[in-house]
């Protein structure tokens, strides 16, 4: 009874005209699946499930107490929560969690590498939540299931109330991802070579990148789990801005090495399409599907009116550099985070990661977002006609 | 020395976790090159070429009558031109034409087929003839290499100094493609059946729906070549208005049979990436790179505050209809041309096209689109800082 | 208890350190009373009354009676309604209303003369009632006391529960007036002179112009015969579009005979602050209080990415005419009505009336409005940082 | 042969049919000159000329030279110039310079007090010469004339070419104002009393308020002449943002008491017309002329897609403060000076001030405003129809 729609465009005919045809470059082929078709499969079982929970908020306690314990009775599964959250002083008091409290593992952010030991992730809260799974796990993210609690989130689409079944369902493998796209971010210090990784090889990139880069966190030491790389992978968006400054930033935008144009304002947005509802939309961006491969760009209160944002091919690679004749420098900031300053000859390199994160959706891509547009954003909610007539 | 740096997002990475990973559907895999290295090459040496010229411009004249005659004379080539074209009163007069007149074949419009006769086009003037273009090749469309007359134009990337040198070029297979994505549009009547194309075969589908649809451009002799189809491909946009009433517009948005919304407003805009740069922009838009595989929709003055433009994936299908309770009905135009009215129960149908137009780039994708950005839409073009110390 | 607080910015300071000074023109001293103390006084006690009720929404028929009736019987007033308005048949079935019937007094909206005959105005709907009292009085207009059944609109503030309470409280004198500005507008077709009116002496000028104008409104002559030119005062807007034509208007904008810019796009609104809610927001424009004395001109999907709305004193003349270079003529709209073509050489001239629509507050100009925004546009309602955190 | 068009609207009709009348209030009627006759007048010659010129660039220093030899040798004009001026090693390398070096009159900026001892001012610069002139006469301002140098400014419509004609035109008295209206602005801090200044009596209220806020510009040593006033007069806005926080900020907007909305984004800018052309603008504001009395409200990156700028009367009291839900604190700025944080329990008070910078306009109120719309903003200005046919 169930079919799959395309979200993908057809393949384009390729003959154009009795003549005319596109020439083969077997190098730049690449095979993709429909993402309409994208559905999670358990290559074996999975036994740990990292829970995390909105913090600071008392409301999400009791659901979380009812998941961790059903996920560890009912299901025997291994549940990871971080260190942090035991010392709760409500969840101390709490005789139900006080029972199973054992038999959870912890971690410490930033201390402690969760790679390749967590199959599957739960997030209660809000969006925030599944922010900082995407910060824990800078490469392979495993599959996200994310509640809401109250009202729905862009990130969040399942509700709670009878959230064993939600949960056993995704556990046989009856669930539809949305990948979202993460854009990989690097700042190349003045001085410091980079090898512009256009084979796109993000693990050997890595490497040699690592020593050029000890210094990215230096001075945030909330940053968890990144002893080994310098790129910082964001789930909705890099912004540049002026920091304290009370004069415009002149910031230099750079598409495949080209000077696209320079930026004078309070800022610049680069974000995915799963950003573009975030920040961007505040920023005055248009609202783009997470499916669409594409990177957006929205200047933040830009002086130029004519400078609108815009939607590029999600392969380019942007260069963000502050203007040589810039009075002063920048800052950056990664999904929120890791707030650092730029300075002249420094330079922001942002292209799409190969490690999006698997969003499990609550009915399908399409329904999701629409549903999220409208409860998040009230985009076009309204009365019908009744103060028109 | 040439690289080719991808315009596709890397494929990404498959495992998420140790257990996670994608469902293989190989029935919803396909291949795609990627957009950055779509170079044209030739099957077979273009012989024929159709001259298109942009209408009620006489500083166009001189240029036509150069390239034409070099066509003809120093390349050998069939030109096409349409037949309206040599009752101009100023090329009549023109001696030079009247020497290579005879050597040209002409079509009329609405009445002759070109399919599969015509190589290669050239269109010179403003962004209208490549549109033209675009109307006359309703299936395959031969390459098209356009050049401005005055200022560079979104569609229009040539200058015409040395033609001759860059036609050369072009014929001799060295020049970057950039498909120009279209959107297949389609009305359908109040009780008509709708046999909804899911598996895309266009050519197929255009056989079962041509029985249904002759009346489509009934009232519009203008338009060519669409005995056999009912589909318009149009290659900036489809726009549903409220036409002369008064009124608000009441319209229904489907997305792949889903309600995603009704618009209230004076109309809205169904549009390519190209198509974003055209009306989408003055409406609000925001700026979509041609190969960024997507479909934007925009409202026209809405009602509401919040309705925002969206862009999705390329491959899904908007319907759009008159809500049921609206006063009025609405009008429907493609590409700007063969407008008219869509009623109470009538539905227009809207996905990308297989059959894009193949614009060749003067440089590439990048450069070309940025640069017509600057020229077109003055993007962010400014003095810096000169108003605001 | 009550104190008034000014809308009026305070009187400037008009010593400019030491020696400067503004140069004393007493030709050109108004005086003015501040907004937020206009109050509604009765100079005699208002016997007549006009109710205006929505056409074709029976919802309406119920509390009309019941305002009529109540009108009639208990305060003893004559009550006019428009003669279309009895051959309801949903009326001539209501026995309440048979029995009241024969006391109204009607008028024939085109016909009859309503001029000092109407000493208060009843409305019973939603906006688009107001704006017909506007269109009924083109100069000076009774007291509008306006009812919206369900919700709120911006000309529509008081409910209709208790409207007994609400009427006579009004009737006695008690009751804050927002004076909501109208624009003065005169088409002046080519080869007709037009006289400057720079001393805004609209009553001489009416006086002229009465005889004819009688046909202005007789609904489907749309060109009336103007060879005096008719003013048509409009309360929300007047809209000059490209109509049918598919080709972008070339309009230039004058501002006291100063060319401003040239429009290039859909059209141009230009409205009043109260019009800066109704189609002008829907535009991209800004929304001004009624009490701000100032005229918004809104360009409609211009093709200038820079053409922002922008907002001048309400004392400027405007001139619009179609560019000599236009290829197309455009159309104008008066509160969307009178749509008339707007030829090569004719001009519309706009500037502020002298007759405003005195509307009655329900509570106060600052309450009413917000309440209207939030209720009408949903302005910044919102769940807060439900999907933010 | 000059007449003076009106930029006020006309005193409106004030019987509004046979009955309805205004309700008089003579202590709420005001007398105003309409602004398009203000014209410069010197009730004495002026004497005492204070040249602020822009800092940092070199190119400024050869007309300033120019100008103040001028003034000292032609026109006997007591010069004053901020004494850090003199400290330039550019001019103290200037022969010419030195020649007139001791003349001059020398003040330090937060040390002497300038009130009354100036009797004329003119700028050399850029918009920034201006809006320091208003920072240093916080009461009554003389008039200010403003060169640009190179291109136009928003604020300083004087080309320098022959300065000498011009200057002496001003100080002969013909010369047009606008007077640019200014927000009062005044911290409250928790615990202090504010006296809500209905009267508007300014040199009262700065009495009542002084001792409450000696701290206001503790930690900002640049700011002059403010020892008995806590009010803060801007030109331009009163921004309130989120500082280095990245939470979004929640920011309570009152109007004349009544609660308006909360601001969930990044801040909320409060202009006037004159700074709705400088960071409003960019925030996405409609431009309004300086001569419209109204207080622009400007969200900045709102998380609303519906919370659109707004204009309101200019008397109307905004009080701004920290919402007491929201987790941090808020920054404010003074036309981008004297930043301090704003804390929960403290609020921000702004209206219109009596006290405008009387602004010497180069043509006419309207011709200025546009022609810096123009060069400033690119407001509008495009090729025609190039790109669209």
């Amino acid at each position: 009874w169930w079919r799959t729609r395309s979200l993908n465009a057809p393949s384009p005919f390729q003959q154009f005209g009795p003549c005319g045809r596109i020439m083969k470059n077997s190098a730049m082929v690449m095979q993709i699946q429909d993402p309409a078709s994208q559905r999670l499969t358990w290559y074996k079982p999975p036994l740990t499930v990292l829970v995390i929970k909105k913090v600071r908020d008392s409301t999400v306690l009791s659901p979380f107490v009812q998941l961790v314990e059903w996920l560890v009775q009912e299901k025997n599964m291994v549940v990871w929560v971080e260190a942090a959250v035991l010392d709760d002083p409500l969840l101390v008091e709490d005789k139900r969690f006080q029972q199973i409290k054992d038999k959870l593992v912890t971690f410490k952010d930033g201390r402690d590498d969760l790679t390749d030991r967590i199959d599957f992730i739960v997030c209660l809260g809000g969006d925030g939540t599944l922010l900082y799974a995407s910060l824990l796990f800078q490469q392979s993210v495993p599959p996200v299931m994310a509640f809401h609690l109250g009202s729905l989130g862009f990130l969040t689409p399942f509700q709670f109330d009878n959230f064993q079944d939600q949960v056993t369902n995704v556990l046989e493998g009856h669930a539809a991802l949305t990948l979202r796209s993460r854009l990989r971010c690097i700042i190349v210090r003045k001085g410091e070579r980079y090898k512009e990784a256009l084979t796109d090889n993000e693990t050997s990139s890595d490497r040699t990148e690592t020593a050029a880069s000890n210094h990215l966190f230096s001075d945030n030491q909330q940053t968890p789990n990144m002893r080994a790389s310098t790129n910082i992978l964001v789930l909705n968006e890099v912004v540049i801005d002026r920091g304290p400054s009370p004069y415009l930033s002149n910031i230099d935008l750079f598409l495949d090495g080209k000077h696209i144009t320079s930026v004078q304002g309070d800022g610049l947005i680069v974000s995915t399409p799963t950003g573009s509802t975030a920040y961007a939309v505040a920023a005055g961006a248009s609202m783009i599907h997470p499916s669409v491969p594409a990177i957006m760009v929205t200047p933040i209160c830009p002086h130029s009116l004519s400078f609108r944002p815009i939607v590029v091919p999600a392969g380019v690679e942007l260069k963000i550099s502050i203007s040589p004749d810039s009075r002063n420098t920048s800052w950056v900031s990664f999904d929120g985070r890791n707030r650092q300053e730029l300075f002249h000859g420094d330079s922001l390199r942002v292209t799409t990661s190969i490690y999006p994160v698997p969003s499990i959706c609550a009915q399908d891509q399409i329904s999701d977002w629409f549903d999220s547009l409208a409860e998040c954003l009230h985009w076009n909610v309204r009365k019908r006609q009744k103060c028109l007539d």
